[in-house]
């Protein structure tokens, strides 16, 4: 039977990893490299589904953690949650590892360390505590079979297990779903990397016996594995070949806290997955980042920056990284990014955006975050055009000198 | 020399003050009667200004002072409050008065008696306390030629006169202008409102003149008298035969803090302002208010209403208002309002607004917010239509009967 999701290169660059493709899914085609947006609680943050599209998003990554303890029969009754959200998009649900190690066993404390205080506060993420991260086991109790936690809304006592997860995942009905994972922390030591990337490598393979084993859900949904161990090199190498070893759809790249733990050493992780499989990079994209993650193999990117910084005034433009709410746009009269094509550009000048958030107006999160949103797709975008002429090259180097030019 | 502004009346219904008309802006014409979208700082709270034509706003009205405080030259430089926008489209800017006393007054006290706690610190409106209210002149001092305040943001030391803010509206550049009224607490007795009447009657003589002598200003923009009187009758008709006798462009009613004392005697009021002139009912615009408006003759209304309720998950349908909030809603298929034909309404259901509010997401109060102002500007054009069919009382009986039956 043919699967769900299936993945064609377009165009591998010669003596590279990079490559152009199609991700083909019951919601219709993603071409790759693609910019996928944020909608942890099926919602990308301040912006109305009916202009996903007009920005240029092409896929949506949802959140399993935050969608079980928000209430997953709705969801369900609405037929999956591109249909809840009023779309009839291509969506991801990740499996929620990452949050219920994170803000399960952070509950009340401290835990992510990469995460400005007030934006992990925003996302629902607990700020690292040196103290509590290196003691597992204080709110989210790992075991051989699963993780116990306590939800960040109440305290009330959850399990998640790999089959539970996949079981909410089809629930949740994305076109993609992801293995259910052990998230480790960072300052966590080879010794225990190690064991629990070899207990979620277990964990993997449970996962996907769960979704083969439901016959219409795995006909309708694709699973990805996800390459975990850390920092280190030698485990992240481990649980690439490991993972490529097991038959699943797509791979997904995650578990660090940090992204430089990973950037470097993304092309060897990739190396050892399926050349004919798609590869996806968890949680990073800031523009310099999607380059390495593209000429390392990378097919498709989430991150949430365009509408955290969106709604702190961080404004992304072709000559950089700026605020928005600084006092030298008051009288500006250019729009936010003057090459971009987005209807924020085409409409709005800069003086205004500043005045929208200097008098606290919430028009000014909403269009700000809009604009970020589809620089970021289309800068993918012209990053697949690159590599279909091969010129990705001379883009990257174009691109990031001018980039590198920050305003203020 | 034509006038910018011209009002035709299409339809009059005959044995009523009730018309059909249509008002010309330079920026536009706007069929009457029309719901006028409240734009305080230049925006319609949580709305992008690009969609503001597809949520039928034909009209918007912004505040002199909060525009003079956040910044008049950037909006001059950009040509005026419309182009600052990004919008070509009609606007108003009122003339500051009501906000003046209301907030100058009450700064870091208590003013408005009849907006919710809440909702009054969020307009920048202070409570109602019964005893600044009587005694007249702490922060906001009134004298014959005009007032002395404290801006609401920092305690800043202004002063408004009919001249200044007539000097202000100019560079606003909005098509229509108010005088400049003196706006009297609720509880003030007839010897104070007469004495406060008749003095923003001799402000409102300064205003016309002060517009009328900037030749290039009165080319552009039209300027309406505003009828005062508090809540007493006699006073109210003084007020309209006062101003009717003046060449103004058009009639603002207002200047109350409670509809109660206005509703009743509109008919009265509206019957001594000449038949030829646009009338405009400042702040108030509940459905059920706006068949009470159109019967009296009023051809606009604004109100903050549709999107301060929307921000709150106040819903406005056929079948009354209700809070989206409420979890008999949690997994109601149905759009929010099932004959609506709103963008909101053609994508979304209950169930997800619910959940975009219990969940805390922004993109709940822009969507809530679009549907209760497409509901509101529809609302008025059908009853437009009616007018032109004759079949107004058919439609408000039909309508109100309906629109009692709240639904929680």
């Amino acid at each position: 039977m043919a699967r769900p999701i299936t993945f064609e290169i377009q165009k591998q660059t010669p003596g590279s990893l990079a490559r152009a493709g199609v991700l083909r899914t019951p919601h219709g085609d993603v071409e790759t490299p693609a910019y996928v947006a944020v909608g942890t609680k099926a919602t990308v943050k301040g912006i109305q589904p009916g202009q996903y599209k007009e920005l240029g998003i092409d896929l949506l990554i949802a959140n399993t953690y935050h969608l079980y303890l928000s209430g997953l029969d709705q969801i369900e009754a609405a037929g999956g949650v591109a249909n809840f959200m009023g779309t009839n998009m291509p969506t991801m649900t990740d499996s929620g590892g990452f949050q219920v190690f994170s803000l399960g066993e952070g509950f009340g404390k401290k835990l992510s360390k990469f995460l400005p205080e007030e934006a992990a506060r925003e996302e629902g993420v607990a700020v690292y505590d040196e103290e509590l991260a290196t003691s597992h086991g204080k709110l989210a109790v790992v075991d051989e079979d699963g993780v116990s936690f306590t939800s960040h809304h109440d305290g009330t006592l959850h399990r998640f297990t790999p089959e539970r997860s996949i079981e909410i995942q089809h629930k949740l009905g994305a076109d993609i779903i992801f293995v259910f994972d052990e998230c480790t922390a960072p300052t966590a030591d080879h010794a225990y990397q190690k064991e629990a990337m070899e207990r979620t490598h277990r964990w993997a393979d449970r996962s996907l016996k769960a979704h083969r084993q439901n016959i219409t859900a795995n006909a309708k949904q694709g699973i990805y594995g996800i390459v975990q161990g850390g920092r280190y090199e030698d485990l992240r190498i481990e649980s690439a070949k490991t993972l490529a070893a097991m038959d699943f759809d797509g791979y997904g790249i995650g578990g660090s806290f940090s992204k430089h733990d990973i950037l470097g050493i993304l092309d060897k992780v990739n190396g050892e997955l399926p050349k004919d499989k798609p590869r996806h990079l968890l949680g990073i994209g800031e523009p310099e980042d999607i380059f390495i993650g593209v000429e390392a193999g990378i097919d498709t990117f989430d991150c949430v920056l365009p509408t955290r910084n969106g709604r702190t005034g961080g404004v992304y433009s072709v000559d950089g990284k700026y605020q928005i709410t600084s006092a030298v746009y008051r009288d500006d009269q250019r729009p936010l990014d003057p090459e971009c094509g987005c209807l924020v550009c085409k409409r709005h000048t800069r003086a205004y955006i500043h005045h929208l958030f200097r008098t606290k107006e919430m028009a000014g999160l909403v269009l700000a975050s809009m604009h970020n949103l589809y620089f970021l797709t289309h800068l993918v975008k012209d990053i697949r055009a690159s590599l279909l002429n091969d010129t990705f090259q001379e883009f990257r180097d174009t691109f990031l000198k001018r980039y590198g030019k920050v305003q203020n």
